[in-house]
């Protein structure tokens, strides 16, 4: 008996990514904004002008890692501190596990089709960003 | 004294993108397609809806492939055989040096300004794909 | 509509390592000191006689550092720990990033043009000679 | 007994990428120029304006491979080929390995106590700059 999935398509990942721009532009903080899709594999990608280019990477992996453990990175964060029940987990996968704020799953009802990631100002301005982007699904 | 560069911007990489995914649809063709600006580094990306997640890195490697040395991939290929004056030359930079066709540098008159890498299909498909995508900056 | 860049130029950064050397030379501490560009790629790169090779990847690393989130790495470093908003970034991007005193952006007015990066001797005296290094600019 | 070892200093690695950059100059061929000291750690690098930012890693690796096998990069080649005595030479060392010319040894006498790596354009380019750079010594 095989599993069936649903996912985030090319089109969802770019509402997603634009209301995540909007957002940005919105406090003013130039972002790169990554979509992950359920399988934890790139969707799309944007860097907007003036965006960090060191952040192209962790906002990919943002999306990952939120997609990778069904939770948001800020969540993550939370115990992946010393003496943390996860602490250590972002030496796993290579280095992509992010456990700071800017991941968020995206979910319909209890499933998540995939997940945002955001990266290019405050742990804050992150959050921001990425729950606005994820509104969109 | 400094030196002035110009470099593609994301309105500019959203219209390469575009082209590319219209060709790609014309083709019958689901592609990565991704663009990077003058440094090499990551502007935008999208995985067409059924294209091949081992794609997501090879696209945006070609991108920066052709960035990193001013040339199409499809060129770098014919010098990078056993024998020929760039053999090995793909394991260099981490292993992000690709040598099969689908990375086009982006240029205005002479001077490269980003590039386009496209994965998907057959290394001619990609490199129809990455060319109508770079005609469009 | 393509952006408009400034960079480093070679005779730039030699400039700015001569001074990192200068100040280093009175410090007494042999230091690594590499330049990179506003893509943030290296330009230049010294290893002072008697200077760690382990130094060596880390200042051009600091410098990688200090233009992708355009911040000192003393700075960047003030985040980065446990329970800090960045806390776990010095796993992005490869292992690049660097989280300890001696990156500082390059800047003309309020434009970052590329960094400098400095390893040899403690992080204040990392700091002082890179500081010294980026007034040349 | 220990060993003793000679090294070239920073004062001759800057003597031997000045007349690199002359020849490089001379040929019209902008140069990542790279050298590294009797260990294989690198002491300097310079990317003259205008060079390749693919060529940064393949310099630095055309140098290390020199010295690490006491040969220069263009003769390894030869035996680096399919069916030849040390076919994947280039998957070993992390990727560092060059296989293709550029890298020259640096020698007194019968000693070797560093390498130059030059990165920018053919292979037979790369091979000139090079040798007039270690000439330099």
């Amino acid at each position: 008996m095989t599993i069936k999935s649903e996912s985030v398509s090319l089109e969802d990942a770019r509402r997603i990514v634009a209301a995540g721009e909007a957002k940005a532009d919105e406090i003013g903080q130039p972002s790169n904004i990554a979509v992950v899709d359920v399988g934890g594999n790139l969707v799309a990608h944007v860097r907007m002008d003036g965006a960090w280019i060191g952040s192209v990477d962790i906002s990919i992996n943002k999306a990952f890692t939120s997609r990778a453990f069904d939770t948001s990175t800020g969540d993550l964060a939370a115990d992946a501190g010393p003496g943390g029940q996860f602490f250590g987990i972002n030496a796993s996968n290579g280095g992509r596990v992010m456990i700071f704020a800017g991941g968020v799953p995206l979910r319909i009802g209890d499933r998540v089709v995939g997940a945002v990631g955001v990266s290019g100002g405050s742990g804050e301005q992150d959050r921001l960003v990425a729950e606005a982007a994820a509104a969109a699904l």
